[in-house]
């Protein structure tokens, strides 16, 4: 029988740490509706929301991304938790924010005790795999103090934060020494290998160089090589690698349940495809930079130490855009193609009609928007992600390819996975909240805000040129209907009206005539922190049980407790 | 040789998870005083401040723990961060505050990945040894879904939170059938079946009962009975007990160092004591109740409902605190009397010299003041501890025998441990502050208020008298130096000058008077909020190093890091 014909049972109960389930918060029927049986949850990486022509781009068209937002809900202003990958999918992974889930930074363990979606589903019978990126770090120093091997296997869902890893594709290893072991263990360089590509590091020499004219080998860590073709075949490159792996899992499994993380590791740098993806797009398809006008850009401290970023500098140079991005642009494009192979696939078995698919990014890229490169900073190029949904089920029809302006997180994925499995949501730890209702157009209150953050601590340059301590590095948006407010640890804030500047050029941070809008978020971040979730080793129905035996005077009650009685 | 001989070896690193050490916050002369030793780390549970004479008790002469105080500091404004045995020994054990770790009520578990006293110093070689209470919880679903047997000795230092049970003893367990099989795990129970006093249930009928006239046993659980002796012999009573089992570590230790955590469970009810303690003092001597006059009480609404607790009701009563208060300051003078066998054999065998020596409690009771009973509110009589600090080195000779008034937590003695010991401290976990340098007469900025919570969702009948969610129920205590400060979900702040008001008789919270007070005090409470330590899986020193890594420019850096190189 499928685990989820009975997810209230005592044993599926027992055998989850989230067994105590409260009523849906908003009342919608779903009695009336099967469950879905299976969640493919798609994450591309350092995906602007701007570079899908479902969200407006004007010359990259991206066909089956396009068909999935027609027949789901297309979010037009999601937000992530954090501007960078590990912070970002740790959110998603535990549906918690980045000041919960503590993984400030790229490469810092998450908490053991963090559960993620894997703990969640597989009690209930749900394999639950990953194939791509997930940017998960081992935390050695806990599965030492608490006497676990690492390499054992009960540490490696821990390792791998609560996923199966069928494929672990995290991207290509910087080419230095210190990398020499995990690149040699990476499936995809013996892949290559198989291929006829050779060499001691052919993800760098084939799949991350181009050739030069005399036939060199030039790294597509340099920017400038961008316009140049890869060494590897598109059919070998990246992308069509993880998504043969996804298709293969997806067959494997068959009739069974599944949850699979297909995390693409692109279009995020270095900034190199495969013919022909590194020439479909001209530099006159390169959209125009956003930035203020020459002396008009803010003089806010932080963000002009961000604006001294190599990547900053680098992408303040027309030369530089123009080459990137239409690479960029391309790599989009074939995430695009092979997407449409995958929805093809599960077209035809059945798995389009009983999958529920979500489709989004960990965070944008600057591309030299406000003179800035990468992503570390809380502006809408950084924190603005696309965020599709499709729901199978017909109580979703009513949403089908609309488009949804509320403000969404990206740790609403994890509670929408439960609902639409049918599963024990955990409110005592899940800080997101479930899309079902709003696929379904059921009447609910939304969040007024949507949060996210950063903490430049970890990037010595910023942080010494701002003379800040280690500890006070910290950057906190509160997005809410019509502003963004910016606070800093040690600076003021920056404010911007969406509304009426929709990109960011005007800040408003130090205007007179703006105290209360900036003291009204202020509010909202005080309220977000207080409301973070510090009780999470016990669920609200134990504690509800546990309140039951103060009932003095009942003579039950009285028996256990025993306080006060003359 | 002795390990703290060298805590800075690559050895002593790589074995403790707290292995970055930042110079100490004050700059004053460790180098010139050798380390401390040992730790004794004394614990009464509800024990108020004011109940001892050298926090100026009237009646009650408490001549063994005055002789600590002369000797050492005594800190006049010590304050609890949690009302309740539970979350306030986590903050004792931890380091941090009731939201950091998690236990926000009495029986909710730790998270397993909270480092406690015993995690910071036994890789050092420091044997941390419990003797009495702590009220740890196993966190059971953790080790289950870490696959950890939580009957293994991999689970036992996590069961009891850090340290090593060689006496578990949390007193008394409700005479319910629930607990019965803890009562017959209880050393307590079989040490009484040993010397004599028979039954299923010893420690119920015999440490917890007097003889009725016609002989007839009355539980010490009725309040009634409290000025009537215990059936149990004063050499076999719990405080003795735990005493002896002290005096056994110490002396089993010898020369080698160890943390001891002795943990009385008395003062705390059952309110009952063995001759000659149950009749020591009179009615005449019970200090008058703290209560606003008639009509003139806070209408808070919280205060209301705690007032309606059943032991609030009973307190209220002088016939209850008349018959109660001469048997809890009995049960403390029979504490003070073992503290002084206990210093004596300190004093014999060298350990005063060598040991430093903590004396405090995890919070009050009050006892009828402000018509309450129990400690679940956060005014003085409740959050208000003892603590008395002796360091046996000459650097803390300066201070010897004074009082300190600035404000002071019970998560600044894990710190205070650590600087003693000559230990690595953790900043990026640890939220208190090493006491050292007040007690060295080294300037330093000290914090500017202190903080308490509580969290009544756990109780019923105050949370369905208010009608608040379960996760509405906090109330913060920000005590700065003239003002109390309490925040609620849902209600009002309440506002107490303890300057002209040290009684917290008039609730200034709804004064319109007070209105920038309690502005600059809800400032405070964001600030707290704001500063939690949340990044607890990497140190500072691997932040920083990790930093380097972004020293664009720099060959050697560059070779690992090639972001947005042209």
């Amino acid at each position: 029988m499928h685990p989820l014909h009975k997810p209230h049972s005592p044993n599926a109960l027992a055998s989850t740490p989230c067994n105590q389930r409260k009523p849906s918060p908003a009342p919608h029927p779903v009695t009336l509706m099967p469950h879905v049986r299976n969640v493919l949850y798609i994450m591309c990486d350092q995906l602007r929301r701007d570079y899908l022509s479902c969200y407006g781009h004007a010359h990259l068209h991206t066909p089956n991304i396009d068909r999935l937002a027609a027949s789901g809900v297309r979010f037009s202003r999601a937000y992530t938790q954090g501007t960078i990958c590990g912070p970002s999918r740790m959110s998603a992974y535990t549906g918690r924010y980045v000041s919960s889930h503590q993984v400030a930074w790229n490469a810092v363990p998450l908490p053991l005790e963090e559960l993620t979606i894997g703990d969640y589903l597989r009690p209930h019978g749900i394999r639950t795999a990953l194939v791509g990126k997930t940017h998960a770090t081992p935390n050695l120093d806990a599965l030492q103090r608490l006497d676990i091997d690492p390499d054992s296997a009960q540490a490696q869902p821990l390792n791998e934060v609560g996923f199966e890893a069928y494929l672990r594709h995290d991207g290509i290893f910087p080419d230095s020494p210190l990398f020499a072991d995990k690149r040699e263990s990476a499936s995809y360089t013996h892949y290559l290998r198989e291929q006829g590509y050779a060499g001691s590091n052919p993800w760098h020499e084939w799949a991350n160089a181009a050739a030069g004219e005399a036939g060199e080998v030039l790294s597509g860590w340099h920017m400038r090589n961008a316009h140049l073709p890869a060494r590897v075949a598109e059919a070998h490159s990246e992308t069509v690698y993880t998504t043969d792996r996804a298709i293969d899992f997806i067959h494997e499994q068959g009739e069974q349940p599944w949850c699979l993380h297909l995390s693409y590791i692109k279009p995020h740098w270095p900034y190199i495809a495969p013919a022909p993806y590194h020439a479909l797009y001209g530099v006159d398809q390169v959209q125009a930079p956003i930035r203020a006008k020459p002396g008009q850009a803010s003089d806010h401290p932080v963000y002009q130490a961000f604006r001294q970023h190599q990547e900053s500098v680098n992408f303040s140079r027309d030369e530089v855009r123009l080459r990137v991005i239409p690479t960029y642009m391309g790599l989009i494009k074939q995430v695009d193609d092979q997407l449409g192979r995958l929805f093809d696939v599960l077209q035809s078995n059945g798995r389009w009609d009983d999958t529920l698919i979500v489709f989004t990014s960990d965070h944008g890229d600057f591309l030299g928007d406000h003179h800035l490169g990468e992503k570390e900073f809380l502006l809408e190029p950084a924190v603005g992600i696309p965020l599709i949904v499709r729901d199978p089920r017909a109580a979703a029809d009513i949403s089908r390819g609309t488009t949804d302006r509320r403000l969404v997180e990206t740790i609403d994925a994890l509670p929408t996975f439960l609902e639409a499995l049918g599963l024990p949501s955990a409110e005592h730890r899940l800080e997101g909240r479930s899309l079902i209702p709003l696929l379904h157009g059921v009447e609910t209150d939304w969040r007024r805000y949507a949060i996210a953050e950063y903490d430049y601590a970890f990037q010595a340059p910023a942080r010494e040129r701002l003379a800040q301590p280690i500890d006070r590095c910290r950057m906190t948006m509160v997005r809410s209907e019509r502003w963004k407010y910016l606070a800093y640890d040690g600076f003021r804030a920056q404010l911007f009206d969406l509304e009426n500047d929709p990109q960011e050029l005007h800040d408003l941070g130090a205007d007179p005539a703006y105290t209360q809008v900036r003291e009204m978020h202020q509010g909202y971040l005080f309220e977000w922190l207080r409301g973070l979730k510090r009780r999470t080793t016990i669920s609200h129905t134990e504690i509800d049980l546990r309140g039951q035996q103060f009932r003095y005077g009942e003579p039950e009650a009285e028996k256990v407790v025993q306080i006060g009685v003359w």
